[in-house]
């Protein structure tokens, strides 16, 4: 491949490694840029953030591309369904059952239901998936990271021990499950890192593997780099094949300046010891030519200045407007993300 | 005891076997009758009817039982909560998972998702029904009949293969869970007999045999003779402890006329080859004197035709208004229950 070519700009498979509302933002946008049913998008979705509760298992950011991707996401809130009702939440309270503070909608709920039946029953949480996908029609294939369970658990100091000294003098450090630090404790609570119990004997879900080998485009949504990207490439596996892989891999930074685009990214970067920028995080994950996992990154616009210090970390670098701030604008960042990929897959140096 | 006492009219310990409604029903018009404080009432509930569906269990008789004494029942359905949403059965629906003739509304959802994870979490039925009390506060002690799981299936010809000889040149005959030929079919399809899965193996929960054993009254209300209360009946264990038991056992028709009160016990009575009248269900009973279960029996005022036979059946009749309009009219019915088990206390010929 030596100039670019119409299949160039409209590669026929396409991995995406995706959290929540950022990545689903982001799929809506690939989605129409792309000639319809000309590609085949494959996501890789974060598992964990996967929680048990009340005894159903749910699946946060698998739930949110498929809800927005299939129409089903509630705009206002950006995670669960529209027109959503909370009655089985609120007859839980008055049981006086915990977790109060998860925000379990009534149509959620069913899919939470189904998934667990299923789950129970013996299938796969890949083809759990598949089956509520057979509703939703979000036009990807959408793949967990991995069958297995492996939850992230944020290490904090102990709130109940405040004062306490533990080993060193530091207060002890508990973990608790991403989910209660992220929407009980709005992430408030200082994070000393990140575990994401059972990951080393996760294994990728079926497919996965596949799909980054045979892609030609592998991109990286402005999801959260530590919680979701980042813990979909702890799955032993699956950072290697995107190593290995043949096609050009393209992030988008999720931080525009100073601030995360949305969520609390920040307060993730921090807990690892990064500054919230947007070289940080392309330094983070590493150009691919170095040991890391990308070749190009998109950093917002308002952000050329450091592109610089990216193409000298030895990743290509382009400057566009990042703000999703609807479809159309999306579908622009994502054509410019796939035509820095196609030209990093035509450049001479890479052949 | 040669004379009534207050004691005998305000029996201290009363046990009740109860199916749904109509044990609902009349505990309500029980608890209206006694003195506040002064009685203890244990529900022994049929658990017959339960269910595991989309993936929770379901126990009927025992949340009709405790949702009616709590305050929380649909006064329209008779089972249940009040105002009712049924989002998550829509979506369930919307899913295609079967199946949807279950009406689980999303209040009462939240019953089942508490009691599921608790199960799972190795708490027994009986422990988990008191907990779930905490809430409602019956005012009765509840218990099921039995912390294993038994549920009574229907032996019906397979509408499948209608016209198919089977054994006998009788089109096959498959057992379907109650529930389903209750709601599903509204037990229109003629059944054949029931069937409890497992009852054989049903341990009687733990306080069942101890409420019989030290009860100053035992009661049956006008539930369903063959499905619930002869549910209850057959764990092993329970008739026996009613056979010996040093109190009284007064029963009340379920039939007036020769019809079911609500519900629809004659479908019921004829798959077991019983007439459907107030004298059938009394035999089918049996005196206790010659190995049954009840001493006395109230048929409805109109019915004071049969008395005759109900007498002559060893069993001590009288015919009182028995249809439980409002609680005022079930508490006189209560009233005339304990009575008539007052009176059977104090006979000489019981001395």
């Amino acid at each position: 491949m030596t100039s670019m070519t119409l299949a160039d700009l409209h590669p026929g498979r396409i991995a995406v490694l995706a959290g929540g509302i950022g990545g689903a933002r982001f799929l809506m946008g690939l989605r129409a840029c792309l000639p319809p049913g000309q590609a085949q998008i494959t996501v890789i979705g974060n598992t964990g953030d996967d929680i048990w509760v009340h005894g159903v298992r749910v699946c946060p950011d698998l739930d949110t591309v498929m809800y927005t991707l299939g129409g089903g996401i509630s705009a206002e809130r950006g995670w669960g369904r529209e027109t959503e009702t909370f009655v089985v939440k609120e007859e839980l309270a008055a049981y006086g059952v915990e977790p109060t503070w998860f925000g379990l909608g009534d149509r959620d709920l069913a899919t939470h239901l189904v998934r667990t039946q299923s789950l129970r029953a013996g299938f796969a949480l890949s083809e759990v998936t598949a089956a509520l996908c057979e509703r939703w029609q979000p036009g990807v294939r959408l793949l967990p990271m991995s069958d297995d369970r492996a939850e992230t658990h944020v290490l904090i100091s102990d709130p109940e021990r405040a004062g306490e000294p533990g080993a060193g003098g530091q207060p002890p450090t508990v973990a608790i499950h991403f989910q209660e630090w992220w929407i009980r404790h709005r992430a408030a609570i200082p994070a000393h890192g990140f575990r994401v119990i059972g990951i080393e004997d996760a294994r990728p879900a079926p497919g996965v593997l596949e799909a980054i080998a045979e892609a030609d485009v592998i991109l990286f949504p402005p999801s959260n780099p530590v919680v979701s990207i980042g813990v979909i490439l702890q799955v032993p596996g699956i950072a290697e094949a995107i190593r290995r892989a043949t096609a050009p891999v393209v992030g988008m930074s999720p931080i525009i300046g100073n601030a995360p685009v949305r969520g609390m990214a920040d307060a993730c970067l921090a807990a690892i010891g990064l500054p919230t920028s947007p070289l940080a995080v392309a330094q983070h994950y590493g150009a691919r030519e170095s040991g890391g996992v990308i070749d190009g990154w998109l950093v917002h616009a308002d952000d050329a200045g450091v592109l610089g210090a990216v193409e000298a970390a030895g990743i290509r670098g382009r400057a566009v407007p990042l703000l999703m701030t609807d479809v159309a604008a999306t579908a622009a960042m994502a054509r410019a993300a796939l035509d820095l990929a196609a030209e990093i897959a035509g450049s001479p140096d890479r052949r």
